[in-house]
Order: C-alpha cells, then sequence, then structure tokens
C-alpha cells in the first residue's frame, strides 16, 4: 500500500512542486535524466495505463504539454522536449503509479533512446497492424 | 508543405491503418524500434507541442492508452508498452508533424533509453522548480 506517488500527492512526503491542480500533480524528478526533468502523476492512484481513468490520462497529457511549452519557450530554454511513458516492468517502469516523464533536451546531452529500427515489408506492417486491429 | 503524415491522414500515402476516429489517425511506424510499434498522430497538423491544439494532444493520447492496453491483453501480448514523443530536433524528432510513439516491450528486446540519471540535492531541486513554475 505504500505508493511513494501517493505520499507525495497526499502531501506526506516532500517534492518540489511545480504544478498542482484538481486531478493531477507535477515535480521533479528525483533522479533526473537532464537537468529540468520532471514528472506528471494523476492524483487518483493508478497503476498502469490499463486502470488509469482516460480522463485523467488526457488531464496528464495537457500537463505534460504546458509544461513542454513552458521548458522550451520560458528561461529554461531547452531545445527540445522528450515525453515518456513506461507501462510495464518490461518497458522500464519502477514506480507503480502512472508517470508522465517530461524531459529537457539539449544537443548533446546524452539522453536519447537505444535501439536499431528495422525495415519490414508493406505485407508485414499489414499483417501486424490487423492483429492489432482485432483486439480494439 | 509536403508533410508526410498529413499525406497519410487524406489517404494520398499508404500506412498500416489501425485506428481512426474523426481526430486521429494511428498506423504502423514504418521503421519499427520494436514489432507492433504504432504512430500515433492528430488529423489536423501541428509541427509540435506548442502548435498542437489541446483537445487533440488530448485526442491522441487516449488512443495511445488504448492502443497500450490492447498491446499488452490482445494478441501481441506485449510484456510493457513504452509511450514516446518527441518535440524538437534536440529531442529527436524527425517528422514535424506531432505524433506519439507507442512501443511494445518484451524482455530482452533491446529497446531503451541511454543516459545516466543524476542525484541533485534538494536545495537545486527546489531551485529548478522555481524557474519552472515562473513560466508556466
Amino acid at each position: 500500500m505504500n505508493c511513494i506517488f501517493c505520499e507525495i500527492v497526499s502531501g506526506r512526503s516532500d517534492a518540489s512542486v511545480v504544478h498542482e491542480d484538481e486531478n493531477v500533480m507535477a515535480f521533479m524528478d528525483i533522479r533526473p535524466w537532464t537537468s529540468g526533468h520532471l514528472l506528471v502523476v494523476p492524483k487518483r492512484h493508478a497503476s498502469g495505463l490499463a486502470d488509469l481513468d482516460p480522463g485523467d490520462g488526457a488531464a496528464v497529457f495537457a500537463v505534460g504539454q504546458r509544461l513542454a511549452t513552458a521548458l522550451r519557450h520560458g528561461p529554461m530554454r531547452a531545445q527540445g522536449v522528450n515525453l515518456f511513458l513506461a507501462d510495464g516492468i518490461a518497458a522500464g517502469q519502477e514506480v507503480f503509479h502512472v508517470h508522465l516523464h517530461v524531459v529537457p533536451r539539449t544537443a548533446g546531452d546524452g539522453f536519447g533512446l537505444r535501439g536499431m529500427p528495422k525495415s519490414p515489408s508493406r505485407i508485414a506492417l499489414d499483417q501486424t497492424a490487423g492483429v492489432i486491429r482485432s483486439s480494439l
């Protein structure tokens, strides 16, 4: 039952908060990938995307969008921003309260993605699309 | 004026589409990081988060959330999902029509983030939070 983000939302744990409204809170990541790295969380606990209220998800993204614009056009002067969300251990999720990373970027900051993109055929892409469509 | 995602939205270019509604389209990335890698785009052109209609942003995220759940709980059997968005060249953006990556993950798939997190002091985090708050 000990969720560190619920502790922050309730005020029982410290955080460096940049935004709070009825449904959403945003605060500094204490292990930032770059300077200014923020987390946006729904106040209502959800462990992942499957149990996240869609309205809360939309509110989290909206705050992420506002923060990204502030990081780029305010005094932080970020040259770019990444939004990142990990759903599940295999995706790198470490805290099981949904959180959107908002990561300010500058050229040469050392942050990024690793992995080699593939080039599948259109037939293969269409087959995969069909499998995914069938589960929507 | 040639936007490859506007071409897909208008039907002038091929894509392996998995979802389409009034405001949003989702289709297979032709250079997938993992099998099943999808892109979710607003139909209305926006180059980045600063000029993205917030309602379109919320709609894009909502479709990303639905797709993530389908990837994990449908026949694709993903063990996790990453959502990723690059805003600006410094963040890795290559197509200047906003797009949310939805990336199915399995253990050992080779995809992930690179970069070393730092551990700044609470004082430093509070100072950065103050700078960001001032620009919201």
